[in-house]
């Protein structure tokens, strides 16, 4: 063991020869300190025991199932494709080795730095202990100390380095389906928009758009022009958005594949032969994505694309999911010739249905494969969790190459470190109730994670949808930077203009109204890229008392909001727990209402046509009016909603949207602020060096819930 | 077309032939009346549709997914064996056509009385329409008219029939568990309980008890002395209760299996021969439970339980449950066969793995055998949902004629007119958060339909739990009539001890708490025999406004109690929604605490320990202490806990607890009254023929909040 400081607050320390991962950067000063932990090892494996207070919460581990507090659940970090997210489920597509205990007095961090598995038992075999299960003895262990969880993840964010920013565009409405099938389904799709002038920055294809599921090809047949279509498309505002897979198809004179042989590009198998599993194209071989030079050949794979007018993509399948391997298939064969009119009894029958039922991505296809990693060659299983975020990796470089500007990325394999490179939607989700509050859940461990450009697929994947959850569901993600609407084939249609007048109505308002959102939501992402810290903060990380620890279904957005969005079906309202005074925002086009709530439980109205969300006492929140398209959208007038019970103030953040100016701090900034004055007025001023922003309008409400409507023009400066 | 009164508030419509299912009883009258409602019939089925307005509401369907109001789902009648109770399914092991149509004004009551496959689409695929559709076009539609949901229920009552009555000792506590394999293994956990002093009147045996899972076979490697434990148990007050299977092992030599041959009892194939499926034990035969021979005869088998001191049966997998026919095992062969050594492609792939994946329970199996309905042979399919309730009437007529006093007997396939002869649980449910509130959403609906002995698998079947999560399902259950531990083999060991000693304590008070709830829930469960309607009722059913509308989280029991339990994971309390004015009980041993609280929404601190609930105004409810079994009950003293504004009565129902004779009438009356005097005062009264019952302990809370404690001697009479 060695010990190194990285800052006051984190000391870390080395057991055995870690892997390099990347995740953590700075410099690390030796030190003579132990582990204040107790380690033990069993068959390899090292775990260790954290002590449960019975107020203890937890908090982190990513994109994963259960509550914003952790406890009661067994999780593991291992990136699996699994797309039944049900309560049983223990690991999802991320693998995020963060998180935080805490009591009423005193939160610790923890980041566990090995990409391999690691399992966490948090107050589920035993109620009292969290026990920490790592398979392997090689990795660091990070503590971190803070006054509050905040402090303790902004410390962490800092070590961990500056996440992934899209482009402004990355924060419009994008339409997707997995069925698309045609040229013609996606130019549909873009015309049904347009008609019904509901906002839309892009549309996602899946698979469909390729040749034979062949990454880098574009179908012949089925998208004979889709450059142009492309090209034409982003004239207007609207960018489509291709997936690429992890698995490169085995078949002679494709190029890709025949590159990737020349240029020893695939994971080996334990006879150093390229391994082959199958996937959507049948048989593949992987790319060794955590080799650079194959970071720096796959990534230029993606000039095809950006040469096709293409600036944001999506990777998935990069656990890496496999359907089967033939070595497992030729088990099940020969277990169902052996069933042949035999009788077979309860667990023969169960095995062979198993050998087929279980036959994805079992744990030993990832022992079947290795990397070369300096001179050790490690099995897929022992550095799995890197596998995604290095494709992520690869194709960030290579986007950046090749388009000169920002782009939008988003992976489904995740660990923290790709947070750097790019977002994350969280996977496969169903269109179930349940996945929509996890949905909210989620939000702040993705934050504390490092990662800020994420959502759902908002009305679920799988399953089929109704027009009610879709609303419902909408009304949750006009909130998060990745506002995307995706669906799979064979489940009903999921647009948000599929679902009879009345919800094409409601849809299309929710859709403005994230629009409308924009210029608060991308001022805040830019500012998480500045300070680190939670974009989403959970109410128990800001508020004493029960209530606000186990308000689940709450969430506070940067300093100003309060979300507290109605998930449950045929609901027409619900309880929210207010900590603190707040404004109730029934937010509109024109003239939303405010209307002052003391704190405590209150039951609010919400229909399927609102968009309801509570202001912070002293708190301003800035926002536009409706465009069709992100960079449609006019900047000239901004406005303001506020709580002014004595003074506030919002610096928004802005930038150009595209280039990369905001890493050297070339941003827009533009200071609100209002007064409530002694003497009984409202003094409302804006100083701002935006070049396109002339006046201001404020509508605030103070503490006796009187109403301010104020113009100004702006302050250069 | 032919229309007929039932009673005044009730008419029945009769299209073509329908299959007689016995569920409605009672004289039809001849009128001349239109089905007010529009049918339309395509490829043999009919549909209807019935407009929903924005504030209708749907309640009913017996034990199904989704929520009290079943608006925004897809159900489907059809007794299907699927453990997986996640959002997408449609249905699970009943089939319940009941329902009634509510909005502000006006309820009507539909009964379906038909034995095939019934779809509901509840405002899923149009908002505004609940759709129905027949699978076939025999059937009867009964339409119920009534001031209230409350009244229509009861006049489905008087026509469905009375339910099933288990003996008292069947509200007790049951564990069981699928694995315990041997005597030795039942024996400790009986001896546990004692040890631990824990209540307990039973043990379920699951498959574990029987030799190679042939029916009414016991052991005799595992349960050498079955029959000496059985009745060494029940004297001590522990009953044993076995599983019996639908399906009969093909043995030569089994007694079962060739008397079932001999008579030809077993249903057949397209060409006349006994229909072979795989289940548990290999191949069987199933009993055709719908002839009357059969059901004589098989019940007639239960007597070997019966013979060995066995008082209660649990009937299981008789949707009937299939694993797999010879000719889909075969087509599921060839097709593994045909992919050896090729490169599938993924269509090829999946259709491989799917042929086994999905090998169970294939509609095309209940294509595959014949039930002979006087002169028509009909497949399973299309008589698909009696196949359970005729075989628990087949059990219920074998126990009735063996025991000659009550018996304890559950199924887990049903439908409507099984209520007559056995109580069910709710399948094979996980250790889940959303099963335990649905548990608590299934309540109503259950009741709806007529079942009162009913209750979920406490702590969850499939899947682990966590200590907590059973803590707090038994908060819940100690108010189900039915109340079952039951686990999956391979699952975490469920026992209340087997949780640490702090959850022990905690589990063990809850099953205490609950045996002090029986005198209540006993009289609850008798009156229903007497009166029919609902014993768990919706706060929607009476009371009006959204809040209570949308209360699918509390329930009311009785006249008397609303239930509000905790049903997240590491809620410390929770929102509780008061629609008047109400006492909080904090229910314990000794000095119960009552608070009264204003209407509205409150938050309540309700820990592991605890069990709460709430008295409504003017309400009284008895107890007792606990004691180790139900026989073991001292009635000799009444308590009774109250909110007292003006006055308050209740009258207590008791019987003998087994014998037939509540069905004349024969019942112990006790009335139970409480005063608030004018003068400040409270008088209390206590009036019974009960033999045993000597005082009466109130402990009152009035108006004003004041508590007052009082004593009575019983009058007799």
């Amino acid at each position: 063991m060695e010990a190194f400081k990285m800052t006051d607050n984190v000391i870390g320390f080395r057991f055995g020869n870690p892997v390099e991962t990347g995740v953590i950067q700075g410099e690390k000063t030796q030190v003579e300190v132990n582990l204040p932990i107790e380690l033990r090892e069993e068959g390899g494996r090292i775990s260790f025991t954290l002590k449960l207070t019975e107020n203890d919460r937890v908090y982190g581990l990513g994109p994963n199932l259960g509550g914003i507090n952790k406890r009661g659940r067994i999780y593991e970090s291992y990136c699996t494709d699994d797309p039944l997210h049900h309560e049983d489920k223990t690991t999802l597509y991320g693998a995020h080795n963060f998180f935080v205990l805490e009591d009423d007095d005193v939160a610790t961090g923890f980041f566990i730095d090995f990409p391999g598995r690691v399992k966490y038992d948090v107050g589920f075999t035993t109620l009292e202990e969290l026990q920490v299960e790592i398979h392997g003895q090689d990795f660091d262990i990070y503590l971190l100390e803070g006054a509050s969880i905040k402090e303790i993840v902004a410390s962490f964010h800092k070590l961990a380095g500056k996440p992934y920013m899209p482009p402004k565009w990355g924060l419009g409405y994008f339409q997707s389906r997995w069925g698309y099938q045609t040229e013609e389904d996606v130019k549909k799709v873009y015309e049904t928009f347009k008609e019904e002038e509901i906002p839309l920055d892009g549309i996602y294809l899946d698979l469909d758009y390729m040749e034979d599921f062949k990454d880098f090809t574009l179908s012949e047949e089925r998208f004979p022009n889709f450059k142009d279509m492309a090209l034409k498309m982003k004239e207007e505002g609207v960018r489509l958005i291709p997936i690429i897979d992890a698995g490169v198809k085995i078949e002679e004179g494709y190029p890709v594949y025949e590159e990737g042989i020349k240029g020893d590009h695939f994971v080996k198998d334990k006879d150093g032969k390229p391994y082959v599993a199958a996937v959507w194209p049948g048989k593949v071989h992987f790319p060794d994505f955590l080799k650079e030079e194959t970071q720096r050949w796959f990534g230029d794979q993606y000039k095809i694309l950006t040469d096709a007018g293409i600036e944001g993509v999506w990777n998935d399948m990069n656990e890496p999911a496999i359907f089967y391997d033939e070595t497992s298939l030729q088990e099940g064969v020969e277990a169902a010739i052996l069933a042949q009119g035999g009788n077979l009894n309860v667990n023969a029958f169960f095995s062979l249905r198993d050998k087929f039922m279980n036959i994805g991505n079992k744990l030993e296809y990832y022992r079947r494969f290795f990397h070369e990693i300096g001179d050790r060659r490690l099995t897929n299983e022992e550095v799995h969790n890197l596998y995604g975020y290095m494709m992520t990796k690869s194709a960030s470089l290579g986007l950046k190459k090749h388009l000169g500007k920002r782009h939008v990325l988003i992976s489904r394999a995740s660990s923290i470190g790709m947070h750097r490179y790019g977002g994350l939607w969280t996977g496969d989700n169903s269109s179930w109730w349940s996945h929509l509050s996890l949905n909210l859940r989620m939000l702040p461990s993705l934050n504390m994670s490092g990662f800020y450009y994420v959502g759902a697929d908002t009305g679920g994947f799988g399953g089929h949808v109704s027009g009610e959850l879709l609303t419902r569901w909408l009304q949750l993600s006009v909130f998060t930077p990745l506002l995307r609407n995706h669906s799979a084939i064979g489940t009903r249609v999921q647009e948000p203009y599929a679902f009879g007048d009345v919800l094409t109505r409601a849809n299309k308002k929710h859709i403005e109204r994230r629009y409308m959102l924009i210029p608060y939501l991308y001022s805040e992402m830019l500012k998480t890229y500045e300070t680190g810290g939670m974009m989403f903060t959970p109410l128990a990380f800001e508020f004493f008392g029960e209530e606000a620890q186990q308000a689940e279904d709450q969430m506070l957005l940067g300093e100003e909001l309060m979300l507290a969005p109605v998930v449950s079906q045929n609901a027409k309202g619900r309880y929210v727990y207010l900590p603190e005074d707040m404004v109730l925002v029934d937010f509109k086009k024109y003239d939303s209402s405010l209307t002052l709530l003391k704190d405590g439980v209150h039951y609010v109205s919400y229909s399927l046509e609102d968009l309801k969300f509570f202001l912070r006492r002293n708190r301003l929140m800035p926002y536009t009016m409706p465009s069709q398209t992100v960079k449609d959208q006019d900047l000239s007038i901004l406005k303001v909603l506020g709580y002014v019970d004595t003074e506030a103030v919002y610096v928004l953040y802005d930038d150009d949207g595209e280039s990369f100016g905001y890493e050297q701090g070339k941003i827009y900034k533009t200071t609100l602020y209002a007064r409530k004055l002694e003497t009984g007025g409202m003094k409302v001023e804006a100083k701002s060096n935006h070049p396109d922003l002339q006046t201001v309008n404020f509508t605030l409400m103070d503490g006796t819930g009187e109403i301010w409507n104020e113009e100004v023009k702006v302050q250069r400066g």
